[in-house]
């Protein structure tokens, strides 16, 4: 089979032709229909987090969903022909071992989730790590309800994704975002609010305040703006620290919670909720051959929305 | 009555003679047994936070205990003789209305709690402010619970009652504090470890960890030496800001929380504390006469423990 493999810091993604892969016991392997290009990889081949893989060379790729075409002998909860993802892991394919860049890819079964018939692989790539991600930010950490006024800083994948999965709950969403020309699809999603600083919604006591964007100064700008008693969820790391006023934190007795990946549960509810036609990508669909073109374009900022390399 | 009243900033406290205080329908007159010499006294004189006096010229002092002397026609929960301690609240004796610092003070009913027999009221003056603050910091914030690791930064009056507060609760307690003159105290409380810094209870993967220091260095301490998943609950306020490791927030998905002032249910569950002989205050007896001295030592470091104006 075809696959894009990484071979060391700083070398393109080589196209290497690898024997398929055949499961073990308790292993299925998938035919790729979808794989979704993540930040992450970027910063696996720049060596910012070289490390976490489980060997080089290995082939990337951890936003993938498709159709399992073998399973092993121990293997009961899939069959041949299932439509699956598989949720991004640090122990899973395209970190631990080789990943969705390729025609096939081998998982072990307790990883996998079932997708909803209703979600395309398209759309399910993303919400294996993505939009799982901004679930866990949104509704584990930020637990937001029905009626909650909810603040969402920085409208990029992610944070739409935010913005749509608090709604989805029953939220008022008031958005921030600094780059201006994110401001069409922050007004098609019709915000309660929308300003370049968070700060600007202080008067409507917001219960939540999520920020997708990191700068230090956002999170800061959220304690500013947060109702007494409020959750300030942190997600976005731009920048490795924060000067925050405690002094706000204590009066107002704030939490701030930080948010890192998802589980596989909140996989599956995000699945779940794009089924319904409540959350919904933006996705820029590619071919696989273009993925060491895109996964430039991803470090150089020029993607609107998630790359997602598509088998026809 | 005899009464210390505050008259102005910087203005040393003045010993004047009231007219003893008639309830309203609603009230109670307190007989002062007990009254506690606050942080916050000295920052009522010093301007610091005196716009938040209901009133100037004022008596001060929101942390009494005495006994009922006369109830308001209205009044059913309380009987002249009962044993009473006042909580601390922005709305009562000694910040919106004249306080403790008198031989009589008048108080809401509904402000009021009963102080249990096994109490004394040195013990129960600073419970209403201090060790309830304390409480809602360990138990409300912190979440502690039976078998937690817990770390306490900062032995002083807050931290010394949160530490056995943390050990009521079945927690194991370690102790950071960097002022060796306290150390005979916490070897007598006798913790799971003792040091000058947080971090260096790093590997015990503590559970919760409760600054009552509040140097900024301290809560980035904090954030260094939890656990993953671990709460951060911030008390001590001696620094406005601070500067703290967002990227350990997020990726060891840390909980920061603020506790300010208690409620008058967490000053109930102290009192309950105390009377079970869980957790004691380490007092300073003085006299009424000696509030405006000790005002001064409170203000310049001097005291151990709480000072509190005892009437015979």
């Amino acid at each position: 089979m075809k696959a894009w493999q990484f071979t060391g810091v700083d070398e393109p993604l080589r196209l290497v032709d690898l024997a398929d892969p055949r499961p073990g016991p308790d292993e299925i392997v998938v035919d790729v229909k979808a794989a979704g290009l993540c930040h992450s990889d970027v910063s696996f081949v720049d060596g910012t987090i070289t490390a976490l893989l489980g060997s080089v060379p290995i082939v990337l790729g951890h936003e993938t969903a498709g159709i399992v075409s073998a399973i092993g002998s121990d293997v009961d909860s899939f069959a041949i022909g299932d439509r699956v993802g598989i949720p991004a892991t640090t122990e899973g394919p395209g970190t631990a071992v080789d990943g969705g860049f390729a025609e096939k890819v081998r998982v072990e079964e307790r990883l996998v989730v079932r997708i909803p018939d209703a979600v395309s692989f398209e759309q399910a790539a993303p919400a294996t790590d993505a939009a799982r991600t901004a679930y866990r930010a949104v509704r584990t950490f930020g637990r937001v309800e029905e009626g909650m006024k909810v603040g969402v800083i920085g409208f990029g994948g992610l944070g739409s994704l935010g913005a749509q999965i608090a709604r989805a709950f029953g939220a008022q969403v008031y958005v921030a975002e600094i780059n201006e020309a994110v401001r069409p699809n922050i007004q098609d999603f019709g915000p309660a609010g929308m300003s370049a600083d968070i700060r600007d919604f202080e008067d409507a006591q917001l219960d939540v305040i999520i920020d997708f964007a990191g700068f230090g100064t956002t999170t800061a700008s959220a304690i500013d703006a947060i109702r007494h008693g409020g959750r300030v969820v942190q997600i976005g790391m731009a920048r490795e620290s924060a000067t925050l006023s405690m002094q706000k934190i204590i009066l107002k007795e704030i939490t701030l919670v930080g948010a890192s990946n998802g589980e596989k549960a909140e996989c599956e509810a995000v699945l779940d909720l794009i089924a319904q036609g409540k959350i919904r990508s933006r996705i820029t669909p590619i071919a696989f051959e273009q993925i060491p073109e895109y996964l430039g374009k991803l470090r150089d900022g020029q993607i609107d929305g998630r790359a997602v390399a598509v088998t026809p």
